[in-house]
């Protein structure tokens, strides 16, 4: 690593408004919360300023994890077989507990995308699964918004050459950087201003979205013809969320997406993805499957078909949708032409659908409902949730009502 | 900070050497330990070669927590006044379940000793008790040797300016590397092998200790006419240590002294400080205080006087001793003639005394023994624990018997 020159690389008044977003937009950090941070060592700079304009909104403590690609890499290259199966649970029991106690949480993204690729899969998947399993009471208490988080980035050299492999490193991380800050808002004057204009903006949209109740979204376009069937008393999201702890906070930054859950039970037709997806090292590309019943009962890929029919295979509910999501074509991240390998990006380019394990927030009352209730209006289960992209400038969308009547919701993947 | 060039100045060689004493003899780690190490952001190079060589050893899980000055420094700048009574108490929990599990311990030393210079102290103070508080039961299991621990140093940017201000600073980080280099043995062939007969000569020397049962030491020099009592059932330590798990450590690297309990009542003449010590962030130098029945009576000092004065009005119990360390003034790390203003070097240059509280340790079957029965037996208890050196080449030392016979045990610092 080096960080003296990724500074000299990265705009540093940028990168403090990116710092300032995070605390105000992101957080909307009360006084007197503490703050439990997660990024990678090369994010040190990004994690200094947030720490500072932290505690300068009244932050109590902040305290940060760094993981390090390195040691990272040692533990699968030296470690006994048995470590792949261990977690630091006594870690993630305490997160858990500094939660229970109000304290908000930041994670910085940007780690190589294609760290593990060189790694045996076998100790990635086991590996993956002990720290899932331990990591899952904070990331419960996350997920249900019993506090305000968010998530945000920082331009990893190593995850800038994934980017733009024909540029030299610098200038990677340079172009990179301002995607970031372009995608994030805060190359504008006042980042907080435009920031409650385009939460604003997302609201006028989902609470349409709500308004109409519609039962399905058609969506058509070259290899696509289908028909997600939404979930009983679904509900559409986006922008920023008010936590239980009273906090309305940005979870996501950035994000262009509302979101909903689709029925588990009644999605039928043929999808294409527009976009490749990055997942777990490998590149999926030129996926096509078939949905009967809610169920992909076909599956291709022109890139990666044998992994993603492993993903399918993972459980039931890998093989049907848990997230239905409408971003326009001309959204900033979409028109930068730019492919992240970073979900939190690419999925803000697009319209997509998401494999697997559904949001009980979109539902009404979503908080209050059992699981069981949730299955029986379809939301679906399951380990995992993988978003891919299906949008274009040249899929059309209608929204479709119980009685059959039709309006269109996006044309030429515009709002209609 | 930049670690490029701190990497291009420190020889990769011994670095790595020192990783490897640090596994191999500090920790001695045992196949499917986990280990929870500390460090300081700029050591990130030390924290690297030492996951590997615990991964190599059969580590089951290595996790590292870095500290920062800049994210530190941020806090006392710009943090509300109630920040200062807070402290991570759910990490220190997690890190004690950790610790309960078996898990070894490894701290990396190397902060700038300067670094809260220039704070305000009573919040430097608040602070330091909050943390104190909150890693109490995470201290007590490494303090009562629950499990195998080791603290380590690494020439961090702002230590290597503090003890030699009048060098450049790449100079000045290549010659502290060097003295951590020879002090810690890895400048040898053989650093395990010099590793364990350094340490059977400690032991040689603690165990004629031991078997010579003084009831008080005579120290006689410039300045300095006293007499240490022993406390009752006293028990001389140095080197490596057995902790509870069964596993043999060696908790300080490096290390030189043997070291035992003072009686907390019969301490009586004058001492006269050897060597400057560094307080949190002041220098007192300079030191003479006056004992009677094991009480400091007066205390004056050329230098830092009134933080002198400070420090001794904490508690009763920080005007008694805890602890007499015996050093010769031919160990490596004196022979270095360099002030390192960091007592995990400066009291392994010199016979040292410190004000505070004892360890149960230094007493037969210590840890069977109850807070009331050690005080019984003279040992001190306090909030605090000092090392002030008072050795050098003009001291003599004195065993002295219950009977009233003596035997030479030091005559101009070396071992009579
Ligand atoms: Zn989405
Ligand atoms: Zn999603
Ligand atoms: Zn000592
Ligand atoms: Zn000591």
């Amino acid at each position: 690593m080096n960080i003296h020159s990724d500074i000299a690389t990265i705009d540093p008044k940028k990168l403090e408004k990116l710092a300032e977003v995070a605390v105000k937009v992101g957080l909307r950090l009360e006084a007197g919360q503490d703050l439990v941070m997660t990024a990678p060592l090369a994010a040190i700079p990004l994690v200094r300023l947030i720490t500072r304009h932290a505690y300068m909104a009244g932050a109590g403590l902040v305290t940060t994890f760094y993981s390090d690609e390195d040691t990272t890499l040692s533990r699968y290259r030296h470690a006994p077989d048995a470590s792949f199966d261990k977690a630091s649970g006594w870690l993630y029991e305490g997160m858990a507990k500094a939660f229970a106690g109000n304290a908000a949480r930041l994670a910085i993204a940007g780690d190589n995308p294609m760290m593990l690729a060189g790694q045996d899969p076998s100790k990635v998947a086991r590996a993956n699964k002990a720290n899932s399993m331990a990591y899952k009471p904070a990331l419960e208490k996350i997920s249900n918004f019993d506090i305000n988080w968010n998530i945000i980035s920082y331009p990893n050299p190593a995850w800038a050459k994934q980017v733009f492999p024909e540029l030299g490193e610098q200038e990677a991380i340079r172009k990179l950087a301002d995607a970031i800050f372009a995608a994030s808002r805060v190359d504008l004057d006042d980042p907080v201003a435009a920031w409650t204009e385009h939460n604003a903006n997302l609201r006028k949209r989902s609470t349409w979205l709500n308004g109409e109740r519609f039962s399905a979204l058609k969506f058509t376009g070259p290899g696509t013809d289908v028909t997600i069937g939404l979930a009983d008393d679904h509900e559409w999201h986006g922008g920023e969320s008010t936590a239980k702890n009273g906090i309305t906070c940005n979870p996501n930054i950035p994000t262009e997406e509302v979101f909903t859950t689709p029925h588990a039970l009644k999605v039928d037709g043929y999808v294409s993805s527009t976009k490749p997806l990055s997942h777990q090292g490998t590149l999926i590309d030129g996926i096509q499957v078939k949905f009967e019943g809610g169920r992909i009962v076909e599956a291709k890929a022109t890139k990666g078909e044998e992994v993603l029919n492993k993903v399918l295979d993972t459980d039931e509910g890998a093989r049907r949708l848990g997230e239905v999501a409408l971003v326009p074509h001309s959204s900033p991240i979409s028109a930068s032409g730019i492919l992240f390998y970073n979900t939190l990006f690419d999925e803000n380019a697009s319209c997509h659908i998401a494999l697997g394990q559904c949001y009980s927030k979109c539902f009404l009352d979503g908080a209050s409902l059992t699981q069981d209730q949730i299955t029986a209006k379809g939301g679906n289960s399951s380990l995992i949730h993988i978003d891919w992209m299906i949008g274009s400038d040249k899929v059309d969308i209608d929204g479709v009502r119980a009685d059959g009547s039709v309006t269109p919701v996006m044309r030429k993947g515009e709002w209609a």
